[in-house]
């Protein structure tokens, strides 16, 4: 069977995941209080819907109860955040992810039942933050607290030199799993790859081995 | 001479931005109108100032001349977003990265001259959209359209294999280029590193190759 979602709040974040749902193909309920916003993806959900969550009444005439994930993206009114919260979890939704708006909110739905709690705002204002600190870095995914993977333009140091040539590994202790030249991803280059001009690399590594590699073979553009 | 940050709009996400530049040692002057937001700031950045930014008089006052990079994270008054955008650029400011609403309020900040426009709320909800389509998949890198570097929690099938063992790379056409075990993080896995239950793999490849290793070797615990 296929699973069905909703999302409570269409905000731009709610609006967001609704959108990237929708057009992955998935069937979503999509909800606010806000007749525009409704009227703006009745075309883009399955079902678009004019509701209060925070009427239980109004919660169980929707059907709520048949939804497998619920995602309440409500965001200035924390009570209503909550209440909602409260009521999924009471009518038995066995999936709840909530926008928090800051961690006395979390807390308490953490507290409440949430099963997945997200700060869209402070995580991407992380990731913006380290790609403005090191402008080469124009992608990351954190791996743990020291290590990453990120996304680098090559220096012109590097250019028409191949990866063995530059000996990365063994003279910074990081690995390149991929290029990025133009449209193509070469995945697991080989030694003998030779870097041109504009390639993108994909680095793995301890945070302070990237960083030493950056230091010393990529040129910053500025 | 070490780079000066000035963060204009202390919400979430420019509070976000000012608290991670300023942990990463750098100097950050800290703006808002909200008295209670300075407040909040002036033990985290370097320096944290009640200031309306629409009001030229008031930036030059605040010096903002000799800021290398100016990040404005004014939210629903996009009018004020433009407007302090547009001083911004007439006093010489090098680079501005601006926070957008939506696609109008983005056209408008690229024509007056923002370096980058980003769509905090938005890029979330793709990812948590993505995260949630497999939940599996507990974080992602997209690397082009059709390739990524996707986090994902190794099946039970897995355990007590090692990568030799499962073959991914022929089978499925993707590399397994970290495993990540507690806090540990284990970079480039030999071939003979066995998989342990909670183990979490970072694999990197195709999507459509990644989504079969996925069907096939990654069992959803639900
Ligand atoms: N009780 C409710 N029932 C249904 N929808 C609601 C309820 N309360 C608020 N909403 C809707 O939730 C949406 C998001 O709320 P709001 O705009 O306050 O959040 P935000 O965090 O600023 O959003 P963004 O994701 O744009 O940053 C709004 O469209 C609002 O109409
Ligand atoms: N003219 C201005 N000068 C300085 N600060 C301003 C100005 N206008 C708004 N701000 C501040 O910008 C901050 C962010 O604005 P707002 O809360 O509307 O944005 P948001 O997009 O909802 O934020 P979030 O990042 O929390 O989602 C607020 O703290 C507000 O006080
Ligand atoms: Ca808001
Ligand atoms: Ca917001
Ligand atoms: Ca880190
Ligand atoms: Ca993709």
């Amino acid at each position: 069977m296929k699973k069905e979602f909703a999302v409570i709040g269409l905000g731009r974040f709610g609006g967001s995941i609704c959108k990237e749902l929708s057009k992955e193909g998935w069937d979503v309920l999509a909800i606010d209080l806000d007749p525009d916003k409704v009227n703006e993806f009745k075309d883009i959900a399955s079902h678009a819907v004019i509701a209060d969550t925070t009427d239980e009444k109004v919660l169980k005439e929707l059907g709520i109860r048949n939804i497998d994930h619920v995602i309440v993206a409500i965001g200035d009114n924390i009570q209503s955040s909550i209440l909602t919260t409260l009521m999924l979890k009471e009518l038995g939704i066995k999936k709840i992810t909530v926008k928090a708006q800051n961690d006395y909110h979390e807390k308490v739905l953490n507290k409440i039942g949430a099963d997945h709690v997200v700060h869209p705002e402070r995580d991407m204002g992380k990731r913006i933050a380290h790609s403005i600190i090191s402008s080469n870095v124009l992608d990351y995914l954190e791996l743990s607290d020291d290590h990453s993977v990120v996304e680098v333009k090559a220096g012109l140091k590097m250019s028409g030199n191949s990866l063995v040539d530059l000996d990365i590994r063994a003279k910074y202790g990081c690995n390149v799993v991929a290029i990025k030249r133009g449209r193509e991803v070469i995945v697991s280059p080989m030694a003998t790859e030779e870097i041109v001009d504009g390639d993108i690399l994909i680095v793995i590594g301890a945070d302070k081995d990237i960083s030493r590699f950056e230091k010393n073979l990529v040129v910053d553009d500025e």
